[in-house]
């Protein structure tokens, strides 16, 4: 049985800090595996979306309320550890988030980065000719390559890990609970505002879910992967509404 | 000691077909090595390319300009197995080529193929939440998406087949000589008309070509990597004009 997890953010800050959380996880699994120039493709996108909007701000925001609240927790005073070390950790990441400099600048100013960004976008322009110097920086080790990826991404780790912190938070506001969509669709309200519904089915049953909604309702259809339709099943499923 | 080869084309048709090369080469390689999403890549690029132009006009008359010089090449009469093997898999090829029908459509009518191919343009648009149904299809077992992925690969195939035949044979009109470029630079001439050049170096040197040109005339630069610019140094390198 594969157990899959899917996610819908209710409100755009959250769909941008998954959005981000994606590219992290992108960006490590090419510290993991080569992917050779695939490994490019998480890195610019990354850069194009830190170039449009500074999240920065938004993270600075969310840190302090965190802050706010873990100091306030009872089991704060009681010394818990881990939420010490979330204390911890989020004023060390604000810190960093509140200096100065624009996110990103460092691919902009490498020329060997910058030369490969202006490529990537074009269907299949990644050619030998196109770029002598990727074939070049190819056949390096995988080591080698793998060290100047993490100076390239480094930049960019205190904010992809204090949005992954932030969204772990937000994802043990609430605990799974199992739910049934009769005919494959099923609908939800909270009288508390939520930013995050997520659902967990097997991928046995053969389908994934489309969620839509807001802070306080949220509606999820069914879909059939096979037939790309939605399904007339009735579907069993874990549903966690979070805050 | 890394020998690494560097092709440029010095027209149109050949810069095309390199790229279509290298498409193939990545679809290829999405057959062995399970590279998740980026799969898609390439599909979604070739489909691109394939849309903008129909290559199989070029890649037709290119077919019978082969047949006829093959055929009256004396090695043919002789019997000589790998030229009336050659003969044989451009003759089949040029007959499925010449067959009606847009390529790519399949991929536009797949639904699931279409609704990803949009998104795919776009930086870090292919979260679990854009594409539920991405996330439900990547939890499949590999075996079962590289039978899918022949699949969409399927109706590419004699175009992009043909394509490497036809510059294998380009590659086959000259050997590789060694030279020598005094601080870095070269220049050739030719009383023939080139459309391909090919160098080869090894990666130890640091350095990649950087070549321009026309079918009479062409100059190679040596670029070192580590400083991202012309080389003072004296490059030894294999070189190959081919017509």
């Amino acid at each position: 049985m594969i157990e899959l997890i899917y996610e819908q953010p209710l409100n755009e800050k959250i769909r941008s800090y998954l959005r981000l959380e994606y590219l992290r996880e992108q960006l490590l699994d090419n510290l993991n595996h080569d992917h050779q120039h695939r490994c490019f493709y998480p890195l610019f996108s990354l850069c194009e979306l830190t170039e449009r909007c500074d999240y920065r701000s938004d993270v600075i925001k969310d840190i302090d309320r965190q802050l706010q609240q873990l100091r306030i927790e009872p089991s704060a005073s009681n010394g818990d550890r881990l939420i010490k070390q979330q204390i911890d950790s989020l004023t060390i990441a604000r810190d960093i988030l509140n200096q100065p400099g624009r996110l990103g600048s460092h691919i902009k100013q490498d020329r060997f980065l910058s030369a490969l960004k202006q490529r990537f976008g074009m269907p299949g322009a990644c050619c030998n000719f196109d770029l002598p110097q990727l074939h070049f920086w190819l056949a390096k080790p995988f080591e080698e390559r793998q060290q100047a990826y993490q100076e390239w991404m480094k930049p960019f780790t205190p904010l992809l890990d204090t949005v992954s912190q932030l969204l772990q938070i937000t994802r043990s506001t609430a605990d799974f609970h199992p739910q049934v969509a009769p005919a494959g669709f099923y609908q939800g309200n909270s009288e508390h505002a939520l930013t995050l519904i997520r659902v967990q089915l097997t991928a046995e049953q053969g389908c994934y879910p489309t969620i839509s909604g807001h802070k306080n309702r949220y509606a999820i259809h069914f879909v059939d992967f096979e037939q790309q339709k939605h399904t007339d099943k009735d579907i069993t499923f874990q549903l966690s509404a979070c805050r």
